[in-house]
């Protein structure tokens, strides 16, 4: 059930509302949107008497869902969510630039990497610390000494800091030392650790698993937030089908199917999404024109030496040519996008 | 084999070394490039002695190929073709607009579509006259009385007809008719009549099975053109996965991974490939920024009316805006591409 | 619309029935079962008025369809069809055996292989004369020289021949040659080729495309017999999955499916199914398990020469183990089912 | 790296071994076959220098390994393993049955399918207490007062508990309360859990991921044996595909191609795999067919009141059908077995 309350609603109204919700044995989730706030409700199975909520002072309407999700849903908040990320924010028009190498190998090549990213402008810098690998055998990353070393980009260059987390003690460690907690493809349905992860401080990038439907990818989002935590940004990074001429297969009409039913930010993974580096730059400029938040990209500044998928990263000079295209890009699509906005609002005044 | 001729090799020469290959038993092509003509050998099975060519007049070298495709290969032909359909051309960095209904339905219908089309500055019309329909029981389309319709559409509107032949039949009207024979993703493999089509003499677009991997997509284009006709334009319609948010999955990445092997242009379908008319604009922008020589898309004048996949369909209306913004981004594209070039040149140069 | 007769209808009833379809411009399909006949009608557009029949004399009932197939349905024919393929048959509890080569190559691996598939007990071969590969240099069949091969091993071996036609032109040949139609899974949805077998006075083997849903499959079948050829084995030879470990995943759980829905006979084809010679037994086993009513088994007395799928076939050694095999599996399987039919009986007794 | 012992080596020649391979800063796995022990190492990078072993007394040979895998091999193990569970065992030519509810839902529930599992014969049960939903809105399972129920089955019905844990805490307490920790599909690359299950005194049931391919299957195995705990059984449950006639598309041609691989037995999911009641039987019959070492399948007292999967839930009555039909089949199986594991001596003899 959705509960929306008036535009003139007062803190102290919103506050009932949730005091209510609580009583009946429930969770209240006050998400403010732009002229009004809706209060999502969960815990309950089946369905809540409306009745409970119609005549509380600020209440406009409440709505029964019958959709399987609630706090990811643009019915309970229209528009686009904006994510605040250390010092910068995604979503909300602007294009998001994630970059970094894969793994975090040694201070030299982080910070080399880093210097490049942030001489690029991008705000971002990704690098995992903690590596979800398919052999036990292979580089399972620095832990917690790399997250030392992401730390020190943040000083150094000003960059926010996007890293994995493969388990609890991980999400601890990612929330101490970095800016957002990355939650991988291969853990999309580790409902525990989407738990732990909802009670994070932080915002979490979901990657969609690599054979996940848009149902569960937005359910997992789901399970985040309904342990209270509202700063999600999912990341489409490539399914797994037949197809043999990329790693993964880039879905990219899941950012409108996602636009369509979310207020959550939509970003791209083309480095991941292809496994080759020659095809990072196309996918990169298709996912900006589909019309994502934001892109992460491999950048390594010598990826034949890389300790893991050095096929798709970039060097620091293919990454700054990339995003000085996409940036192109970019400004046609949000040009577009803001006539189409004024075109609306003129027709509705006319 | 591949015969790479000298840049001054003569006419002469280079038929010469065709009598030879015919001499032999097998088939010669010529493919003629910007600085010089190669001359692929089909027909044969096993390797084909060298020896044969290498001391004629005007042979700069003979290459063994060990790729199970020739024809379509960037061995054999360097740049990209560009394939004349009728008094336009598909391919060599422009971008191709077909649009039109899914299916023939009656004059009115196609004409409205038509008229629109071509005011919007598209060149080639598409539309069904013969339609695959998974059911025996659902509408077939109007057959030669459809394509009849389709040939006045160019008298009258001066647009040039992509329509599709389902047999050996439906080829030879489709010739008298239209300008491109296209060849459904449902028969790609569909030997016998990719080998007719190889000796029609209009050109073919070939749509990519719904679960055709890279390789089965070139040598379905090598089948055609194995039997003389080079004028085949390639086009990703969306492939089958588990995904169920859109009809298939667009497969973007199939566009650089085609540039790298082949010679031939390649376009995007993202009305099939996505099946949802919200869908289509963004998929189509981001087939553009993705590097794709052309879309085709579906256009009814009353999309609700249409007796196959309307869901799918633009208004008109929706068209022209879309057209429109593919363009923004199309030369937004082709500046970066120039500029690309421009820098390649001077540093071959420098 | 299904009309179903009385028990006791006579043929001049049924014939009457199906003159009133074909006045009104359908199609009739008489299908007879065990107690009763019913007639199917296609071609209609939309709903028929019912009246048109219930006063009919023999008619028990009108029943309007709305799923998407009617003479492939369970529906219109209760039990399971039987397929008379030359002097033998598939369905109806027995299993089919059939058994042979890939490729027919010379007359002595023909003869070689036949030899052992009649020494087996197996009443059918398998042999391609004409033969869809993916590179157009690969060895495409012997065409009709292969057709007199196959033709020769019915005469000397008493072996019902079951080979496969690409277009037209090889369904006549079949026809003339031997037993049984097969199309292949490329040609699933050429529907054009469907539509022509369905005139064929052979009964047809039909391939599930690599690709194909369960609905697809069935109305593949259902184009054949809208044409007015019932006679159509439905045959499991694995789908394309992402799974690498064998060349197709087959799909088992679609014999179930297709005996809930359907009447026809479903064998399977381990061979093609798996693409590994050690996976063809435990599999061929799985099959006969299930409760398919056949095999298709490919055999070849030297498959390290075989010119196409050496790969997956058996010696006939091993063959004639495998067959020993499944024939013990399948006697148990019989006596399952036989046992459960009683219960039945029983039950609707008491 | 392998260290294959000769027969007669000592137990102290193998304690020899292992402190070599320790002193280099690695971890060794004596692994007991039946004529000889064979040693892995594993926390090597790069290659081991064989001459650390060969002289050593007791070794026969070292042997370098390509491939990704060590301890779940055929190469460190020969024949097949055999896992104990509790008081009964899975593996080596027997057929394991696991039966039980989707979800523990109450005492009464949990009795009454207890009941009829252990009247049937099986050995061992199944029951969820921890549930991973798609939504987290769904029931999530009773937990540890779940397990406390399946604590009681064990000592009331002598039946030995096979249950899943989610995360550590699941883990720990499936220890405490049950015979074998299952890990889920969509938990089979959560590596951490993974190498916190490799440290459990329990045997693990891992269960296939729904995209997995059969190295990462095998790896997720190895994952688990690495950090010492040897006792794993594979379990295929299908997996996702385009094919929507059931929930998932068992893949039983993994069975013979992990036989091919590893030592490890392998059971199969047929109610998960299908997802419908209709199927769960004839699949299990292709699954004892294709030679898993056991099945695992719904039980419930009363399907439609199941608070999860209940659709594909067997009603006691059917489930006892069913095993009495598998038994049959697998008794066929077994006897083929034996004649040609007695056919291979007597060819080794003569």
């Amino acid at each position: 059930m959705l509960i929306v309350m008036k535009p003139d609603a007062s803190q102290s109204d919103i506050e009932r509302v949730v005091q209510v919700i609580e009583r009946l044995g429930f969770k209240g989730h006050p998400m403010p949107g732009e002229s009004r706030t809706a209060i999502g409700i969960t815990g309950n199975r089946g369905s809540v008497d409306p009745t409970h909520f119609e005549n509380l002072p600020g209440v406009a309407e409440a709505i029964r869902v019958t959709k399987p999700y609630k706090l990811i849903s643009s019915d309970l908040k229209p528009g686009r969510s904006v994510v605040k990320v250390g010092t910068a924010s995604i979503g909300g028009g602007s294009l998001a630039m994630i970059a970094g190498p894969c793994a975090v190998e040694t201070a030299e090549q982080v910070f080399a990497a880093a210097e490049a990213v942030a001489a690029s402008g991008a705000k971002f810098f990704r690098g995992g610390a903690f590596k979800p690998r398919t052999s036990p055998y292979a580089f399972q990353g620095k832990g917690e000494d790399g997250l030392k070393i992401l730390a020190e980009v943040r000083d150094r260059f000003g960059l926010n800091i996007v890293t994995e987390a493969m388990d609890e003690h991980g999400i601890d460690l990612v929330e101490k030392y970095g800016d957002c907690i990355q939650i991988g493809a291969r853990n999309m349905q580790n409902f525990s650790l989407l738990k732990y992860a909802g009670k994070a401080s932080k915002p979490v990038l979901l990657k969609r698993g690599l054979s996940a439907t848009l149902d569960e990818f937005l359910l997992a989002a789901e399970y985040i937030m309904a342990e209270g935590n509202y700063n999600v940004i999912l990341c489409e990074r490539g399914i797994r089908t037949f197809a043999d001429h990329a790693r993964n297969t880039m879905d990219l009409s899941i950012v409108p199917a996602v636009r369509r039913l979310s207020h959550l930010p939509i970003i791209i993974d083309p480095s991941h999404g292809t496994g080759h580096n020659y095809m990072v730059e196309p996918l990169a400029l298709a996912g900006t024109a589909v019309g994502a938040d934001g892109l992460i990209i491999e950048v390594h500044p010598c990826p034949e030496e890389a300790l893991c998928d050095g096929a798709q990263a970039l060097t620091t000079d293919q990454f700054s040519k990339l995003y000085s295209k996409v940036r192109q890009v970019h400004s046609v699509i949000a040009a577009q996008n803001d006539t189409e906005v004024l075109h609306q609002s003129l027709e509705q005044i006319a």
